[in-house]
């Protein structure tokens, strides 16, 4: 029986390139983590060795580099989608690129007069801190026609310490878990949207650092005033809270993490636990994913691989 | 516009159980992290919080210890099968099980007389120490009739100090790496491979230690015997050995990341550097993604997802 | 010769206690995780594996949740002090406690209209959302006499894009570092402070969580306003800051990892690259670690160890 | 009051060199990751940052690299001795040097004829995959005449299934854990043995690599054949039986994380567990640390630090 090579893809992961954009005294910081995959003609390359298709993956790095010097950062999707094109259009042996982006954020550190009242505050032009510990994402498909673009964050760690029951679930031969009407419940967000747009024009007129804002103020507000009975419940409302929001997505993927906070068993040293003190757990967790998007949306075709 | 619930699934993640046979004073120990994931009729708890279609990630912890103990640990493949068949087979508001393994595997402590000849060894029938840097990794998917089960491992780390070249490759605007017929060719290796049968019967007769004792060996030689004109072909050479040598085996995908050594620039030192001292590099690293699999191979289905 | 017995301690690690504090529907959060260290009447444990003088590392659990719901968690600080205190002054055998402590710190999700502006914003008495990066950090060593209290953080990651220059420096037969008169200083704070207070009943009026702010905005501000010639100059400055802001700080430890930002050099594509787009390297880096103090400091006895 | 500069030191840290040693066909690798700490007269670097003092860390990384070219690497702790003493008795204002070496040990991949006996096995002579999980370590210290030396290695991965019990320990308000004569005792050693040596002309002489082997498989042999009543117990008998088996050492650290392996109660699903199946917990986990050393060994010095 022959054997025959089936989906491959290959590139730069994780170039790391910082970007300062400099108006006089202030400066912009773009902190951006950039993994490139690209496919096409790439038979002989695995077959035999033959290079003649394959554009190195040191080529890759150093076009994100230059591509930051000169086109500047505006922000990270439009930054892969300009990457992408770039690797479709210029070679004719590659018919598909997939950019992936991790984006650090960074706050300007805040002038503090100190506990001495030293006067009056200078402003820092060019001084930074590392904002929450989520991480925004991007990840770009273009096959030389359409652009398909999926926005997110990863670890965005919350709790509600209260306003969350479980009841009412099957219960089997290896059931020992009690019902609540009270936990805690914590999750690091993972989230993806899904932009309907797939036009490169139109594209690029979008404003993604406004939606990230909206999308990320509405998974917050969400996860806060969902009474939830059930991680479920609270995933679907946080992904129908960005649709709600952010009228250019159409589709949004939530894997929610439930990190356990058992209640701790003081009685057999006679005290109570009115649901006050927890046991953070770490392993083994539950993990809820799930989709939740516009009846309407338009094919995903490779967004989400 | 309607919004509506897509693809979900939930489940317990990474509990992690040691079992323990013990035959006389001789023991045998397996080492999974087991994590489910399963699916059906769901739509309920996610719009509406109700739980009646709902088996606790609880319950699935409780069930992963409770079948190590009644069934034993023949395989990690044979463990996540019965599983997934419990979970979908028990509870008529689950359609479909994922169940995927890390196996931690260990040796026994070799007995070793001391330097100062202590006299007989003593066999250690009792004591282990953690093997190989790689991890044995299983996923298995379970519908109610069909089973898929892909084997694997991850983080198998690999070196050839020579016979690698890369040459011929594109050479556009963005290019600086010379082409050179001598390099260090490093990767960790994730393979995962698909086995063509999915019917449970057949399935349980498989020896899933003696086919992943041959896939690790084939990777490992097909690695080191390629003479490497690029990763890519190596890695094809790799994946159609595990086919050449496991029959059960219709599909194999591998990730390699290219781990570079950069050869160091010592002439600034009025020293050369003939390929022997090399700075290893982190980030960025290339990444080769490819499958290889038989002409006929059936289809996939959920195998991969 | 014979051997014997050194320094050796024990207890249990990383305790993760959540302690959930309730006023009504306004609700805090404390969230540390606990390491526990004793040491005392050892040897017969060693020697013979005679238990008798041994406090289980699983009672040193049970105590760090008993006391959370017992006393509650004023400060990471005061909490580690209850326990040290606690473990030693309750048995005979154990001589001397170090408990450390990482605390993770929350924000309340702060309500938020939406873009349509959805009516009057409710509070979120019990959201909470993780916050910054860092990690604040507590070290406490208690003999039965003094107690020794150091406060901290790690993981405060900061950069300043420009006002960093570096040269003057020694030059060797392997120097190839050109100067600079303008570069990228980035780095990741871990700072300790150490209170000169050692005396139980003093320690307990002390205002931790107001002083962490302080210390905390202190490092932030002498990072951002000290233009630097060196990541050392910088080092002495924050330290320096704190001690200027916190009377009862008498010493400072820092360790700066000099986080690289690269220039990327884009000539070989016929571009300039002014000191605006840079390669952010993770290994190796730079580690710049040093001690700030009052010339009247008290010794340090236990603390640092 | 004055604030004053306090201890320093500052270098290159985690410079990761890899070092192919070529005989004909047969190559041998040494891969290091090489951390250097400097200090001396820095006072001036901290107080106005005045660099002339200074040898920069880059210059440090590319001594790391010509040294591995030029002296080639016998063993790390020859390699880490050579740097210490470049950088001390070369610069006037450096006079402490603190090496420290993480090394990465490879096995030569195997010959394997594969399942259909494909004739002859064929040498692989640049082939290499990561051998066990264990990093071995090394730590120098050098301030211009005595040399310290301590080996070690972290990650070593352990585990009895049996032959281990704990009971007999004090009980007091808080506890709640049940006395065991059967229970698994599993960890992951770290272990650092100091050489006594510190002449440099008698340090070059000593077979470090083959002083690591029986120095490794003391550690094994000792936890294996120590039916333990405490991990105090067993890893006095680790200290003493390195001791016992390398006359080179004086003194030896370990640090034992009891990865506590709990047995699952199944007793709510009507089954025994007789200590066949647990759950491995990650935190919290006792932690026991101690020291073993010869009654006449000489001073420590900076060796530990």
């Amino acid at each position: 029986m022959p054997i025959i090579l089936g989906d491959n893809r290959y590139g730069k992961a994780e170039t790391h390139v910082v970007r300062i954009a400099k108006d006089g005294e202030r400066h912009e910081i773009k902190d951006l983590t950039v993994s490139v995959a690209l496919s096409g003609d790439m038979a002989d390359v695995h077959l035999s060795g033959a290079n003649a298709s394959v554009l190195p993956t040191d080529t890759q790095k150093n076009t994100v580099f230059a591509f930051a010097q000169k086109h500047g950062i505006e922000t990270a999707e439009h930054f892969a989608v300009l990457l992408a094109q770039h690797f479709v259009d210029s070679q004719p042996t590659i018919q598909h690129a997939r950019v992936e982006v991790a984006e650090c954020t960074w706050d300007r550190i805040e002038p503090w007069a100190g506990r001495r009242g030293a006067g009056e505050a200078q402003q820092h032009g060019h001084s930074f801190v590392r904002s929450g510990r989520e991480t925004r994402t991007v990840v770009v498909h273009y096959d030389g026609e359409q652009t398909h673009v999926v926005s997110g964050l990863r670890d965005l760690v919350v709790l509600n310490s209260t306003a969350s029951e479980f009841h009412g679930y099957i219960k089997d031969e290896f059931t020992t878990l009690p019902e609540t009407s009270d936990r805690v419940l914590a999750t690091a967000v993972t989230a993806q949207w899904r932009h309907a747009e797939t036009d490169n024009a139109e594209i690029r007129a979008v404003d993604f650092d406004g939606e990230y804002d909206v999308a990320r103020a509405s998974l917050l507000e969400a996860f806060a005033d969902t009474y939830s009975l059930s991680l479920q419940q609270t995933l679907y409302a946080m992904g129908t809270r960005v649709l709600d929001e952010c009228a250019g997505v159409c589709e949004v993927k939530l894997a929610l993490p439930n990190k356990h906070h058992f209640v701790v068993d003081l009685s057999p040293f006679g005290m109570e636990n009115p649901n006050e003190t927890f046991y953070a757990a770490d392993r083994p967790y539950g993990l809820i994913e799930g989709t939740v998007l516009r009846e309407n949306a338009p094919l995903a075709g490779p967004a989400w691989s």
